[in-house]
């Protein structure tokens, strides 16, 4: 199989899927902003990931189709309002919401995808769909969860890489296992295939985290879509500088200190940073993370039936490993 | 039965409820203003009508528990985000959450509150959840329309009485029909049991928001627990604004296209537009449309078996009707 082809067949299919599923019109101040947030595009990992685990479990990826938008649809919802929390004026090359309108309908045109979240999610057929419905729940209070660890750890001197680690579980990996799982469920996964593919959601959220925070630092900012260097100059507390903190002395750590105390730094200071960051093992130290989980990830994977869709699963990993984007 | 005393021990449980129901305690920067909106009070008046709408069709009021506790925190949910959007400093005589916190933090509680009433909500057992959740999400669905067209109106020059009908109906009615709705399923209501719990709800629905309108203008203060006069000077378009308007000529007129023009009005000028309510004929009309409303919410309890449950309801749209708060 080609999976590059096969990931670009499901991208679209969801694609397709967001820009039919809003057929309200009025009012315009609603629909328009959630029309504009479906159509951003975006690399779509979660439901691609939700449709393949179905597959894996012996299911139709047209069984899981409605739970792969539901969990994209959820992921623009916080994308949207953690926008307005950052500040953030652009994402994808496009602006934001509450920058193109403003605070408020960015605000409830947030709370709204939420609910097509759910509404979407409810035309799957299961027998299981109050699990799913649960499991989908648990995980947005747990993405909630993340963020106000994030937000807290913006205004925190000293954070620790533990503590960073779990506010990325929650922010960023809970809402993987959440498609892995779910779409482990639908496509009648047994208990072990369940937790096989909980694990490897885990892991490869952690790791494409981590990989984001890289990419920040040696990233091809056309590919990648943000400005590199980004994370320093608003002092963002990632795996990097945590890791640099922990071994850097001197002025270098004057300097790094300095970042968090200001909550940013001027662009100039950039490339010495980076070279910190090279110097104390941090990007090293990251890089060897990412790939353990992916191995790790792998390795999980050889407790499912062996199929294609096992071995897409495989390539997404890598992908995810090598990304630049 | 003391109705006014069931009333209370319902309302109670929903109290109870809600003060139990937030185990986590980190981050407690999410938990905190949680825990903070939900002890806040109010009257509980959807999950009260939600119990004895599934009474009525023959269940017991603790199966509906859950459901009722849901439809307040999703009620609670959509004050904390309605406040941040209409920059509202209090609420029953407490500091909002964003403004004793921040907006950042509202919004992400809010978020979080939502997501905590579909937790609550799948603890219901009833072979027809799914149906109900689908209830729930459209419901919310239609708030967020109802505000979209409430923050729209507040821009536009000319909205007309039936606009405004339509955008209470959706922003205030609908979560009372829901909640009658949903009691009704949960109690085991036949078609056309649900068919008059529907209506009832409905009308009730109107009937509350459009009582409140006339409270701002005729209300005790201290009861209401708001200023009064304030939608006049934040230059809302109310039911009796609308109507007057309708009727108003002269300089009466203009004063009123000025209140809708400037967005408000000063405090000194509230006795004159209230006069001009009076005079134009907007406040027996407001009275009219409640009462005629409450008699023909009651009217469709005739549709109902009759029982103590359905007696209720008839005294609590009386008690609607005569509420001074």
């Amino acid at each position: 199989m080609d999976f590059e082809l096969r990931y670009r067949s499901l991208r679209r299919t969801i694609d397709d899927y967001l820009a039919g599923c809003l057929v309200e019109q009025d009012p315009r101040s609603l629909y328009g902003p959630m029309k504009y947030v479906l159509a951003g595009g975006g690399k779509r990992i979660r439901p691609v990931l939700l449709m393949v685990a179905c597959e894996v479990a012996g299911g139709r990826s047209e069984a899981a189709v409605h739970a792969g938008a539901a969990i994209e649809i959820l992921h623009n919802f916080t994308l949207v309002h953690d926008d307005i929390m950052d500040n953030a004026p652009s994402r994808r090359g496009r602006r934001t919401v509450h920058t193109k309108w403003d605070n408020n309908v960015a605000i409830l045109s947030g709370d709204a995808l939420l609910a097509l979240a759910y509404r979407v999610l409810l035309r799957t057929d299961s027998a299981r769909l109050k699990d799913i419905t649960k499991i989908f729940t648990e995980g947005v209070l747990e993405v909630c969860e993340g963020q106000a660890y994030d937000k807290d750890f913006e205004l925190r001197r000293r954070v620790s890489l533990e503590e960073y680690l779990l506010m990325i579980q929650k922010k960023t990996g809970r809402m993987v296992t959440v498609s892995t799982e779910i779409g482990g469920i639908i496509g009648g996964a047994s208990d072990g295939e369940l937790d096989a593919l909980r694990r490897f959601g885990d892991l490869i959220g952690q790791a494409f985290q981590i990989q984001d925070d890289l990419l920040d630092i040696v990233g091809d900012e056309k590919k990648f879509g943000k400005t590199i260097g980004g994370d320093i100059r608003e002092g963002k507390k990632t795996f990097l500088l945590l890791e640099a903190m922990g071994h850097a002395r001197g002025k270098d750590r004057e300097l790094l200190m300095e970042v968090v105390a200001k909550r940013g730094i001027r662009k100039s200071s950039i490339p010495r940073i980076r070279s910190i960051y090279q110097s104390t093992g941090a990007i090293d130290a990251a890089i060897k993370r990412v790939r353990e989980n992916i191995e790790e990830a792998k390795h999980q994977l050889h407790r499912l039936r062996s199929s294609e869709s096992t071995l897409m699963l495989h390539w997404f990993s890598d992908m995810l490993l090598n990304r630049k984007f």
